[in-house]
Protein backbone atom coordinates (compact mmCIF):
# COMPACT_ATOMS: atom_id res chain seq x y z
CA UNK A 1 0.00 0.00 0.00
CA UNK A 2 1.38 3.29 -1.17
CA UNK A 3 1.29 6.16 1.51
CA UNK A 4 -0.63 9.18 1.45
CA UNK A 5 2.41 11.38 -0.31
CA UNK A 6 2.97 8.64 -2.54
CA UNK A 7 -0.46 8.22 -3.91
CA UNK A 8 -0.72 11.84 -4.33
CA UNK A 9 2.00 12.31 -6.19
CA UNK A 10 1.59 8.95 -8.39
CA UNK A 11 -1.94 10.51 -9.50
CA UNK A 12 -0.40 13.65 -10.14
CA UNK A 13 2.24 11.67 -12.64
CA UNK A 14 -0.56 9.65 -14.18
CA UNK A 15 -3.26 12.28 -14.65
CA UNK A 16 -1.29 15.64 -14.73
CA UNK A 17 -3.46 17.20 -12.63
CA UNK A 18 -3.01 18.98 -8.99
CA UNK A 19 -7.20 19.67 -8.72
CA UNK A 20 -8.28 17.76 -5.47
CA UNK A 21 -12.31 17.34 -5.77
CA UNK A 22 -14.34 18.60 -2.67
CA UNK A 23 -17.22 16.39 -3.07
CA UNK A 24 -19.35 18.86 -0.67
CA UNK A 25 -22.85 18.64 -2.35
CA UNK A 26 -26.00 19.45 -0.07
CA UNK A 27 -29.23 19.04 -1.29
CA UNK A 28 -32.07 21.38 -2.06
CA UNK A 29 -33.72 22.18 1.59
CA UNK A 30 -37.04 19.59 1.70
CA UNK A 31 -35.94 18.06 -1.37
CA UNK A 32 -37.02 14.46 -1.01
CA UNK A 33 -35.19 11.22 -0.74
CA UNK A 34 -31.77 13.59 -0.40
CA UNK A 35 -29.64 10.63 0.66
CA UNK A 36 -29.69 8.46 -1.81
CA UNK A 37 -29.44 11.80 -4.36
CA UNK A 38 -26.80 12.97 -2.57
CA UNK A 39 -24.89 9.31 -3.47
CA UNK A 40 -26.10 8.41 -6.96
CA UNK A 41 -24.89 12.63 -7.69
CA UNK A 42 -21.57 12.55 -5.68
CA UNK A 43 -20.95 9.10 -7.66
CA UNK A 44 -21.90 10.36 -10.87
CA UNK A 45 -19.87 13.48 -10.63
CA UNK A 46 -16.64 11.20 -9.72
CA UNK A 47 -17.08 9.21 -12.36
CA UNK A 48 -16.85 12.04 -14.60
CA UNK A 49 -14.04 13.87 -13.42
CA UNK A 50 -12.15 11.16 -12.26
CA UNK A 51 -9.60 11.16 -14.75
CA UNK A 52 -8.77 14.93 -14.61
CA UNK A 53 -8.46 15.07 -10.42
CA UNK A 54 -5.51 13.98 -8.24
CA UNK A 55 -7.38 13.54 -4.68
CA UNK A 56 -11.13 13.74 -3.27
CA UNK A 57 -11.54 15.38 -0.08
CA UNK A 58 -14.72 14.47 1.89
CA UNK A 59 -16.59 16.52 4.35
CA UNK A 60 -19.68 16.74 7.01
CA UNK A 61 -21.85 17.61 3.86
CA UNK A 62 -21.90 13.82 2.83
CA UNK A 63 -20.32 12.25 5.96
CA UNK A 64 -23.17 12.97 8.36
CA UNK A 65 -26.40 12.08 5.55
CA UNK A 66 -24.37 8.60 4.25
CA UNK A 67 -23.00 7.88 7.88
CA UNK A 68 -18.71 6.76 7.45
CA UNK A 69 -20.03 2.62 7.66
CA UNK A 70 -23.29 2.71 5.70
CA UNK A 71 -23.65 4.40 2.31
CA UNK A 72 -20.26 6.77 2.12
CA UNK A 73 -18.78 3.70 1.57
CA UNK A 74 -20.11 2.95 -1.74
CA UNK A 75 -18.55 6.43 -2.75
CA UNK A 76 -15.16 5.36 -0.75
CA UNK A 77 -14.74 2.29 -2.52
CA UNK A 78 -15.26 4.42 -5.92
CA UNK A 79 -12.66 6.70 -5.02
CA UNK A 80 -10.32 3.53 -4.41
CA UNK A 81 -11.20 1.82 -7.67
CA UNK A 82 -9.81 4.69 -9.20
CA UNK A 83 -7.05 4.52 -7.55
CA UNK A 84 -7.17 8.78 -5.71
CA UNK A 85 -6.17 9.28 -2.45
CA UNK A 86 -9.07 10.67 -0.11
CA UNK A 87 -8.90 13.13 2.35
CA UNK A 88 -11.60 13.41 5.62
CA UNK A 89 -11.97 17.00 5.92
CA UNK A 90 -13.44 17.64 9.52
CA UNK A 91 -10.88 19.88 10.86
CA UNK A 92 -10.53 17.29 13.76
CA UNK A 93 -9.57 19.24 17.37
CA UNK A 94 -10.06 17.66 20.21
CA UNK A 95 -8.37 15.73 23.05
CA UNK A 96 -7.16 12.52 22.79
CA UNK A 97 -9.14 10.02 23.41
CA UNK A 98 -11.47 11.66 20.47
CA UNK A 99 -8.64 12.45 18.22
CA UNK A 100 -7.63 8.93 18.59
CA UNK A 101 -10.45 7.54 17.95
CA UNK A 102 -12.20 9.67 14.70
CA UNK A 103 -8.38 8.83 13.35
CA UNK A 104 -9.16 5.13 13.81
CA UNK A 105 -12.44 5.00 12.79
CA UNK A 106 -11.76 7.39 9.78
CA UNK A 107 -8.78 5.46 8.62
CA UNK A 108 -10.25 1.86 8.94
CA UNK A 109 -12.97 3.65 6.54
CA UNK A 110 -10.11 4.12 3.70
CA UNK A 111 -9.22 7.41 4.15
CA UNK A 112 -5.74 8.08 3.53
CA UNK A 113 -5.20 11.64 5.41
CA UNK A 114 -7.18 13.83 7.67
CA UNK A 115 -7.11 17.31 8.17
CA UNK A 116 -6.73 18.90 11.59
CA UNK A 117 -6.41 22.17 13.13
CA UNK A 118 -2.99 22.78 14.82
CA UNK A 119 -4.40 25.45 17.19
CA UNK A 120 -5.79 22.48 19.46
CA UNK A 121 -1.52 21.79 20.19
CA UNK A 122 0.58 18.76 20.65
CA UNK A 123 0.09 17.26 24.17
CA UNK A 124 -3.13 14.78 24.97
CA UNK A 125 -4.12 16.39 21.47
CA UNK A 126 -2.69 16.15 18.12
CA UNK A 127 -0.02 14.12 19.44
CA UNK A 128 -3.20 11.60 19.08
CA UNK A 129 -3.53 11.74 15.79
CA UNK A 130 -0.48 11.91 14.16
CA UNK A 131 0.40 8.63 16.37
CA UNK A 132 -2.70 6.96 14.74
CA UNK A 133 -1.86 8.15 11.16
CA UNK A 134 1.60 6.93 11.85
CA UNK A 135 0.34 3.25 12.99
CA UNK A 136 -1.66 3.34 9.74
CA UNK A 137 1.16 4.83 7.42
CA UNK A 138 -1.92 7.48 6.65
CA UNK A 139 -1.13 11.64 6.43
CA UNK A 140 -2.40 14.11 8.72
CA UNK A 141 -2.84 17.91 7.01
CA UNK A 142 -2.61 21.00 8.82
CA UNK A 143 -4.78 23.96 8.42
CA UNK A 144 -2.60 27.02 8.56
CA UNK A 145 -4.91 29.63 6.87
CA UNK A 146 -8.79 29.07 6.26
CA UNK A 147 -10.42 30.90 3.04
CA UNK A 148 -13.01 32.65 4.29
CA UNK A 149 -13.27 36.47 5.68
CA UNK A 150 -13.12 35.77 9.01
CA UNK A 151 -10.17 33.62 8.94
CA UNK A 152 -8.23 36.92 9.90
CA UNK A 153 -9.54 36.86 13.56
CA UNK A 154 -7.86 33.73 13.83
CA UNK A 155 -5.45 32.00 11.52
CA UNK A 156 -4.26 36.04 10.94
CA UNK A 157 -3.94 37.26 14.41
CA UNK A 158 -0.65 38.47 16.13
CA UNK A 159 0.72 36.63 19.00
CA UNK A 160 3.11 37.01 21.26
CA UNK A 161 5.77 33.61 21.25
CA UNK A 162 8.16 32.79 23.99
CA UNK A 163 10.79 35.23 23.59
CA UNK A 164 8.76 37.73 23.25
CA UNK A 165 8.24 38.00 19.15
CA UNK A 166 5.41 39.07 17.78
CA UNK A 167 4.47 36.26 14.95
CA UNK A 168 1.46 35.72 12.82
CA UNK A 169 -0.33 33.19 13.63
CA UNK A 170 -0.10 31.25 10.14
CA UNK A 171 3.80 31.46 10.57
CA UNK A 172 3.55 29.77 13.94
CA UNK A 173 1.43 27.08 12.17
CA UNK A 174 3.68 26.33 9.22
CA UNK A 175 6.60 25.98 11.53
CA UNK A 176 4.81 23.44 13.45
CA UNK A 177 3.46 21.84 10.00
CA UNK A 178 7.20 21.30 10.04
CA UNK A 179 8.57 20.17 12.84
CA UNK A 180 5.51 17.88 14.21
CA UNK A 181 6.00 16.30 10.10
CA UNK A 182 2.83 17.42 8.25
CA UNK A 183 1.85 15.72 4.96
CA UNK A 184 0.10 18.75 4.06
CA UNK A 185 -0.96 22.14 4.67
CA UNK A 186 -3.74 24.13 3.54
CA UNK A 187 -3.55 27.95 3.19
CA UNK A 188 -6.55 29.53 1.13
CA UNK A 189 -6.28 30.42 -2.23
CA UNK A 190 -7.98 33.88 -1.44
CA UNK A 191 -4.49 34.71 -0.10
CA UNK A 192 -1.53 34.40 -1.98
CA UNK A 193 0.89 36.63 0.18
CA UNK A 194 0.22 33.91 2.81
CA UNK A 195 1.20 30.78 0.44
CA UNK A 196 3.79 33.09 -0.43
CA UNK A 197 5.08 33.46 3.13
CA UNK A 198 3.88 29.74 4.43
CA UNK A 199 6.15 28.41 1.12
CA UNK A 200 9.15 30.04 2.84
CA UNK A 201 8.82 28.27 6.07
CA UNK A 202 7.78 25.18 5.02
CA UNK A 203 9.59 24.66 1.49
CA UNK A 204 9.12 22.04 -1.07
CA UNK A 205 8.62 19.20 1.25
CA UNK A 206 5.16 19.62 2.68
CA UNK A 207 2.60 20.26 -0.03
CA UNK A 208 0.30 23.18 0.03
CA UNK A 209 -3.59 22.66 -0.44
CA UNK A 210 -5.41 25.68 -1.68
CA UNK A 211 -9.04 25.79 -1.27
CA UNK A 212 -11.23 28.53 -2.49
CA UNK A 213 -10.52 29.20 -6.23
CA UNK A 214 -13.66 30.11 -8.30
CA UNK A 215 -16.71 30.49 -6.29
CA UNK A 216 -14.75 32.15 -3.06
CA UNK A 217 -12.68 34.40 -5.27
CA UNK A 218 -9.17 32.88 -5.08
CA UNK A 219 -7.45 33.20 -8.49
CA UNK A 220 -4.81 30.42 -9.87
CA UNK A 221 -2.09 31.85 -11.11
CA UNK A 222 -1.58 33.48 -8.21
CA UNK A 223 -2.19 30.77 -5.57
CA UNK A 224 -0.08 28.93 -7.98
CA UNK A 225 2.72 31.45 -8.57
CA UNK A 226 3.16 31.78 -4.54
CA UNK A 227 3.36 28.28 -4.08
CA UNK A 228 0.45 26.54 -4.09
CA UNK A 229 0.90 22.83 -4.93
CA UNK A 230 -2.78 21.34 -4.86
CA UNK A 231 -6.10 23.24 -5.55
CA UNK A 232 -8.86 21.92 -3.49
CA UNK A 233 -12.00 22.41 -6.06
CA UNK A 234 -15.93 21.91 -5.20
CA UNK A 235 -18.67 24.21 -6.19
CA UNK A 236 -16.75 25.12 -9.35
CA UNK A 237 -16.68 21.66 -10.47
CA UNK A 238 -19.82 19.50 -8.66
CA UNK A 239 -22.17 22.72 -9.46
CA UNK A 240 -21.14 23.06 -13.01
CA UNK A 241 -23.36 22.31 -15.98
CA UNK A 242 -20.54 19.75 -17.40
CA UNK A 243 -17.85 18.52 -14.54
CA UNK A 244 -16.27 16.76 -16.62
CA UNK A 245 -15.33 20.09 -18.81
CA UNK A 246 -15.01 22.12 -15.80
CA UNK A 247 -12.83 19.55 -14.38
CA UNK A 248 -10.29 19.82 -17.29
CA UNK A 249 -10.67 23.45 -17.78
CA UNK A 250 -9.04 23.92 -14.45
CA UNK A 251 -6.83 21.38 -14.72
CA UNK A 252 -5.56 23.21 -17.72
CA UNK A 253 -5.54 26.86 -16.15
CA UNK A 254 -2.82 25.04 -13.10
CA UNK A 255 -0.90 23.70 -15.39
CA UNK A 256 -0.27 26.14 -17.59
CA UNK A 257 0.38 28.70 -14.62
CA UNK A 258 2.73 26.01 -13.30
CA UNK A 259 4.79 26.23 -16.63
CA UNK A 260 5.21 29.62 -16.78
CA UNK A 261 7.55 29.54 -13.96
CA UNK B 1 -40.73 23.21 22.33
CA UNK B 2 -38.02 24.39 24.58
CA UNK B 3 -34.77 26.31 23.51
CA UNK B 4 -31.50 24.68 24.95
CA UNK B 5 -31.09 26.80 27.93
CA UNK B 6 -34.61 26.92 29.19
CA UNK B 7 -34.64 23.02 28.50
CA UNK B 8 -31.45 22.65 30.47
CA UNK B 9 -32.08 24.57 33.27
CA UNK B 10 -35.58 22.66 33.98
CA UNK B 11 -33.47 19.47 33.72
CA UNK B 12 -30.90 21.26 36.59
CA UNK B 13 -34.46 21.80 38.81
CA UNK B 14 -35.57 18.19 38.13
CA UNK B 15 -32.94 16.15 38.25
CA UNK B 16 -31.25 18.20 41.01
CA UNK B 17 -27.63 17.97 39.05
CA UNK B 18 -25.03 19.54 36.74
CA UNK B 19 -23.37 16.98 35.40
CA UNK B 20 -23.96 16.62 31.67
CA UNK B 21 -22.56 13.08 30.84
CA UNK B 22 -19.87 12.74 27.92
CA UNK B 23 -21.30 8.97 26.07
CA UNK B 24 -17.84 8.20 24.46
CA UNK B 25 -17.47 5.10 25.10
CA UNK B 26 -14.99 3.37 22.77
CA UNK B 27 -14.74 -0.69 21.58
CA UNK B 28 -11.95 -2.66 22.64
CA UNK B 29 -9.55 -2.87 19.69
CA UNK B 30 -10.45 -5.66 17.23
CA UNK B 31 -14.09 -6.51 19.56
CA UNK B 32 -16.28 -8.07 17.49
CA UNK B 33 -19.86 -6.31 16.37
CA UNK B 34 -18.35 -3.09 17.60
CA UNK B 35 -21.45 -1.04 16.64
CA UNK B 36 -24.01 -2.61 18.24
CA UNK B 37 -22.04 -3.15 21.77
CA UNK B 38 -21.27 0.36 21.69
CA UNK B 39 -25.20 1.04 20.80
CA UNK B 40 -26.46 -0.89 23.29
CA UNK B 41 -23.87 -0.16 26.09
CA UNK B 42 -24.75 3.56 25.59
CA UNK B 43 -28.49 3.14 25.85
CA UNK B 44 -27.95 1.01 28.95
CA UNK B 45 -25.64 3.49 31.00
CA UNK B 46 -27.96 6.35 30.08
CA UNK B 47 -31.01 4.41 31.57
CA UNK B 48 -29.49 3.76 34.66
CA UNK B 49 -27.88 7.74 35.45
CA UNK B 50 -30.40 9.93 33.27
CA UNK B 51 -32.19 10.94 36.62
CA UNK B 52 -28.92 12.29 38.02
CA UNK B 53 -27.86 14.12 34.97
CA UNK B 54 -28.46 17.31 33.45
CA UNK B 55 -27.48 16.63 29.45
CA UNK B 56 -25.69 14.15 27.60
CA UNK B 57 -22.98 15.14 25.03
CA UNK B 58 -22.02 13.17 21.90
CA UNK B 59 -18.69 13.18 19.91
CA UNK B 60 -17.35 11.60 16.91
CA UNK B 61 -16.93 8.04 19.31
CA UNK B 62 -20.26 7.26 18.52
CA UNK B 63 -20.50 9.78 15.60
CA UNK B 64 -18.75 7.78 13.52
CA UNK B 65 -19.63 4.24 14.11
CA UNK B 66 -23.14 4.67 14.71
CA UNK B 67 -24.27 7.15 12.31
CA UNK B 68 -26.46 10.03 12.71
CA UNK B 69 -29.23 8.91 10.67
CA UNK B 70 -28.65 5.45 11.25
CA UNK B 71 -27.83 3.77 14.63
CA UNK B 72 -27.59 7.10 16.13
CA UNK B 73 -31.09 7.75 16.28
CA UNK B 74 -32.00 5.12 18.43
CA UNK B 75 -29.66 6.87 21.28
CA UNK B 76 -31.05 10.10 20.22
CA UNK B 77 -34.51 8.82 20.89
CA UNK B 78 -33.92 7.81 24.40
CA UNK B 79 -32.22 11.47 25.51
CA UNK B 80 -35.85 12.70 23.97
CA UNK B 81 -37.26 10.62 25.84
CA UNK B 82 -35.37 10.93 29.36
CA UNK B 83 -36.39 14.97 28.38
CA UNK B 84 -32.78 15.88 28.35
CA UNK B 85 -30.57 18.30 26.57
CA UNK B 86 -28.38 16.39 23.45
CA UNK B 87 -25.06 18.48 22.55
CA UNK B 88 -23.09 17.39 19.66
CA UNK B 89 -19.19 18.26 20.77
CA UNK B 90 -17.80 18.03 16.84
CA UNK B 91 -15.95 21.16 17.31
CA UNK B 92 -17.05 22.79 13.97
CA UNK B 93 -14.60 24.59 12.69
CA UNK B 94 -15.25 25.35 9.16
CA UNK B 95 -16.32 27.61 6.72
CA UNK B 96 -19.80 28.57 6.05
CA UNK B 97 -21.07 25.96 3.88
CA UNK B 98 -19.88 23.38 5.92
CA UNK B 99 -21.00 24.76 9.08
CA UNK B 100 -24.29 25.80 7.39
CA UNK B 101 -25.19 21.63 6.57
CA UNK B 102 -23.30 20.08 9.40
CA UNK B 103 -25.93 22.41 11.63
CA UNK B 104 -28.86 21.48 9.88
CA UNK B 105 -28.13 17.95 10.09
CA UNK B 106 -27.37 17.81 13.53
CA UNK B 107 -30.71 19.87 14.37
CA UNK B 108 -32.46 17.99 12.03
CA UNK B 109 -31.42 14.86 13.48
CA UNK B 110 -32.38 16.22 17.68
CA UNK B 111 -29.81 17.97 19.05
CA UNK B 112 -30.12 21.07 21.11
CA UNK B 113 -27.08 22.87 20.67
CA UNK B 114 -23.48 22.24 18.90
CA UNK B 115 -20.15 22.93 20.23
CA UNK B 116 -18.04 25.62 18.05
CA UNK B 117 -14.27 27.04 17.75
CA UNK B 118 -14.50 30.03 17.91
CA UNK B 119 -10.45 30.28 16.45
CA UNK B 120 -12.48 29.96 13.09
CA UNK B 121 -13.81 33.69 13.21
CA UNK B 122 -17.19 35.37 12.60
CA UNK B 123 -17.68 36.43 8.81
CA UNK B 124 -17.95 33.19 6.31
CA UNK B 125 -17.55 30.66 9.23
CA UNK B 126 -19.53 30.89 12.51
CA UNK B 127 -21.96 33.21 11.34
CA UNK B 128 -23.40 30.32 9.77
CA UNK B 129 -24.15 28.31 12.58
CA UNK B 130 -25.14 30.81 14.70
CA UNK B 131 -27.71 31.63 11.85
CA UNK B 132 -29.15 28.18 11.55
CA UNK B 133 -29.31 27.82 15.46
CA UNK B 134 -31.33 30.55 15.87
CA UNK B 135 -33.83 29.55 13.10
CA UNK B 136 -33.83 26.44 14.77
CA UNK B 137 -34.27 28.05 18.08
CA UNK B 138 -31.00 25.80 19.34
CA UNK B 139 -28.14 26.57 21.14
CA UNK B 140 -24.30 27.12 20.74
CA UNK B 141 -21.69 26.67 22.68
CA UNK B 142 -17.88 28.09 22.39
CA UNK B 143 -14.62 26.36 23.70
CA UNK B 144 -12.97 29.09 25.41
CA UNK B 145 -10.56 26.55 27.09
CA UNK B 146 -10.13 22.94 26.62
CA UNK B 147 -8.82 20.27 28.99
CA UNK B 148 -5.66 18.99 27.93
CA UNK B 149 -2.30 19.79 28.59
CA UNK B 150 -1.68 20.89 24.52
CA UNK B 151 -4.55 23.56 25.21
CA UNK B 152 -1.88 26.01 26.49
CA UNK B 153 -0.44 26.44 23.03
CA UNK B 154 -3.68 28.06 21.41
CA UNK B 155 -6.12 28.67 24.00
CA UNK B 156 -3.33 30.00 26.49
CA UNK B 157 -1.25 32.26 23.98
CA UNK B 158 -1.26 35.70 24.11
CA UNK B 159 -2.57 37.61 21.41
CA UNK B 160 -2.08 41.40 20.13
CA UNK B 161 -5.13 42.81 19.91
CA UNK B 162 -6.15 46.02 17.33
CA UNK B 163 -5.37 48.80 19.89
CA UNK B 164 -2.10 46.75 20.69
CA UNK B 165 -3.17 45.81 24.20
CA UNK B 166 -2.15 41.83 24.76
CA UNK B 167 -4.55 39.58 25.90
CA UNK B 168 -4.96 36.04 26.63
CA UNK B 169 -6.31 34.05 23.47
CA UNK B 170 -8.90 32.52 25.87
CA UNK B 171 -9.95 35.99 27.23
CA UNK B 172 -10.58 36.88 23.57
CA UNK B 173 -12.88 33.95 23.50
CA UNK B 174 -14.91 34.81 26.42
CA UNK B 175 -15.44 38.38 25.12
CA UNK B 176 -16.42 36.52 21.41
CA UNK B 177 -19.13 34.36 23.52
CA UNK B 178 -20.87 37.64 25.04
CA UNK B 179 -20.88 39.63 22.05
CA UNK B 180 -21.82 36.80 19.48
CA UNK B 181 -24.71 35.73 21.97
CA UNK B 182 -23.35 32.04 22.78
CA UNK B 183 -25.87 29.80 25.07
CA UNK B 184 -22.65 28.66 27.03
CA UNK B 185 -18.79 28.47 26.99
CA UNK B 186 -16.80 25.58 27.68
CA UNK B 187 -13.31 25.50 30.15
CA UNK B 188 -11.45 22.52 31.32
CA UNK B 189 -11.46 22.21 34.91
CA UNK B 190 -8.25 21.23 35.03
CA UNK B 191 -7.51 25.23 34.90
CA UNK B 192 -9.63 26.68 37.82
CA UNK B 193 -7.97 30.42 37.77
CA UNK B 194 -8.91 30.16 33.91
CA UNK B 195 -12.94 29.55 34.73
CA UNK B 196 -12.23 31.88 37.54
CA UNK B 197 -11.29 34.83 34.60
CA UNK B 198 -14.08 33.55 32.12
CA UNK B 199 -16.78 33.80 34.65
CA UNK B 200 -15.57 37.44 35.13
CA UNK B 201 -15.79 38.04 32.04
CA UNK B 202 -19.17 36.69 30.65
CA UNK B 203 -21.01 36.68 33.92
CA UNK B 204 -23.41 34.27 35.42
CA UNK B 205 -25.59 34.66 32.04
CA UNK B 206 -23.66 32.34 30.30
CA UNK B 207 -22.88 28.95 31.59
CA UNK B 208 -19.92 27.52 31.81
CA UNK B 209 -19.47 24.03 30.98
CA UNK B 210 -16.63 22.18 32.37
CA UNK B 211 -14.95 19.02 31.22
CA UNK B 212 -11.78 17.12 32.99
CA UNK B 213 -12.81 16.22 36.21
CA UNK B 214 -11.45 12.68 37.48
CA UNK B 215 -9.61 11.08 34.33
CA UNK B 216 -8.14 13.93 33.70
CA UNK B 217 -7.54 15.40 36.47
CA UNK B 218 -9.89 17.80 37.43
CA UNK B 219 -11.04 19.15 41.11
CA UNK B 220 -14.77 19.65 41.41
CA UNK B 221 -14.58 21.88 44.23
CA UNK B 222 -11.78 24.17 42.77
CA UNK B 223 -13.97 24.23 39.32
CA UNK B 224 -17.44 25.53 40.45
CA UNK B 225 -16.20 27.48 42.94
CA UNK B 226 -14.79 29.08 40.40
CA UNK B 227 -17.78 29.81 38.31
CA UNK B 228 -18.50 26.52 36.47
CA UNK B 229 -21.97 25.59 35.71
CA UNK B 230 -21.83 22.11 34.32
CA UNK B 231 -19.24 19.54 34.69
CA UNK B 232 -18.72 17.75 31.86
CA UNK B 233 -18.30 13.74 32.73
CA UNK B 234 -17.77 11.15 30.82
CA UNK B 235 -15.00 8.43 31.81
CA UNK B 236 -15.69 8.29 35.31
CA UNK B 237 -19.11 7.51 35.04
CA UNK B 238 -18.96 5.11 31.97
CA UNK B 239 -16.26 3.69 32.97
CA UNK B 240 -17.43 2.88 36.68
CA UNK B 241 -18.43 -0.62 37.61
CA UNK B 242 -22.03 1.09 38.68
CA UNK B 243 -22.39 3.90 36.55
CA UNK B 244 -25.45 5.15 38.49
CA UNK B 245 -23.80 5.17 41.94
CA UNK B 246 -21.07 7.07 40.49
CA UNK B 247 -23.06 9.81 38.45
CA UNK B 248 -25.18 10.06 41.71
CA UNK B 249 -22.01 10.83 43.68
CA UNK B 250 -20.07 13.04 41.75
CA UNK B 251 -23.95 15.12 41.23
CA UNK B 252 -23.95 15.26 45.52
CA UNK B 253 -20.12 16.28 44.93
CA UNK B 254 -21.10 19.13 43.18
CA UNK B 255 -24.29 19.90 45.00
CA UNK B 256 -22.00 20.03 48.03
CA UNK B 257 -19.61 22.28 46.71
CA UNK B 258 -22.29 24.57 45.18
CA UNK B 259 -23.58 24.81 48.70
CA UNK B 260 -20.54 26.02 50.38
CA UNK B 261 -20.56 29.12 48.91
Amino acid sequence: MLVFSEKLKKCVRENGSRVVLALDLSPSVGEKDFKRRLLVKSRRILSEVEEHIVGVKINFQLLLPLGLFDDLRLLIEDVSHYGLPLIMDCKLNDVEHTNEWASRYFFEAGFDALIVNPFVGWKGGLDAVFSVAKDYEKGVILLVYMSHPGAEEGYGQRVVRDEGAVRFQYEVFAEKAKSWGADGVVVGATQPKIIERVFEIVGRKIPIFSPGIGSQGGVIGEAFRAGATYAIVGRSIYQSEDPKRSAKEIKEKINEAMGQF
